[in-house]
């Protein structure tokens, strides 16, 4: 026999896929539900089935929503002839509780790689360069990461990009706000000191 | 206008509630479900549904199970007169992993605690002298954790039970197997010392 049920172990089973859960955690997490059955387990499970269940990929940006195109993209208030790239739907929510970019965005879900057999049809870039052709895009924000992938997907993009005539940027790289000299990486020195400006 | 969709934020709020994660590991959670909204995230409510709605507390031992009486309690083989008292159905799940007790338990659901108000009732300590009486058991083994608030509660459970006649025993202390004695802390080493046996 096993020291719990079959459909609790299951539960657990799954919820230690969670990142940042392993299976001691996430056993202690299936308690925690247990004890609380009406009040978290059971909203918790609604919820749960509710976004998956309506969660869609905007047809437009890639962002998660409840519509077929999200409310980013239904914003007429946001066609600025802008459109920031980034490699995630967690980097278009870091943006957004920044409130500076005041356009539309395209989710890549991912970056290249030759590895992972991932090119540039399972990125939605043919998808971004129509959008630049059919929204009349000035300009187009390369916010990926500041990785080796995020970078090589970047070029990659920028190249694709070259024939459209739009103007393509990138996000600063330098020192972050409240960050000491002392904890940096040489690599972000250089960059802030290259990038410098009149004071 | 928030960074997600009201419904995601909401599951975040919930998620982040697990122990384990706070707010930004249960943000990475749900963003990981959203990927695999089909192969996990629906599965996983649909379980956890199941779970909130069927699971019981054994209406005997307090053990979590799909029926108003648990596996352990059902199962005639296990009528053996011991009776194991735990603080929580995890530790009971560890004894039944051990495989080592084929007796019965009780869950105690906690322990005493005068500053939260937790007294002998909260604890189902009344139910314990009951099932001793009716069950005719002819041991307790107090398995409660070895801090000062479950040995507390031992001592307390043992005085109740005196009059019954039913004999009280208690986990040994002492090394832990593969336990360095370099590691172990001063009371442990005292304790094993004092209960050191004919090798």
């Amino acid at each position: 026999m096993s020291q719990a049920p079959q459909d609790i172990e299951q539960l657990i089973g799954l919820m230690a896929r969670l990142p940042g859960l392993g299976p001691r955690s996430a056993r202690r997490a299936v308690l925690m539900l247990l004890k609380k059955r009406g009040t978290v387990m059971a909203p918790l499970a609604r919820i749960m089935a509710e976004v998956a269940e309506n969660a869609h990929n905007c047809q437009t940006c890639g962002n998660i929503s409840g519509a077929t195109t999200c409310e980013i993209c239904s914003d007429d208030r946001r066609a600025t002839g802008e459109i920031c790239v980034v490699e995630d739907v967690a980097d278009l929510w870091a943006l957004e509780r920044g409130q500076a970019f005041k356009g539309r965005y395209h989710v890549l879900g991912g970056t290249l790689s030759a590895l992972d057999a991932i090119g540039p049809e399972q990125l939605r870039i043919p998808a971004l360069v129509e959008r630049v052709t059919s929204e009349n895009a000035r300009e187009v924000i390369l916010a990926l990461n500041a990785t080796v992938d995020g970078q090589t997907t970047a070029h990659y993009i920028a190249e694709v990009l070259e024939g459209t005539g739009v103007s393509i940027t990138s996000l600063a790289q330098g020192v972050p706000i409240g960050g000491e000299l002392d904890y940096l990486d040489d690599g972000t020195i250089g960059a802030a000191l290259r990038a410098r400006r009149k004071f």
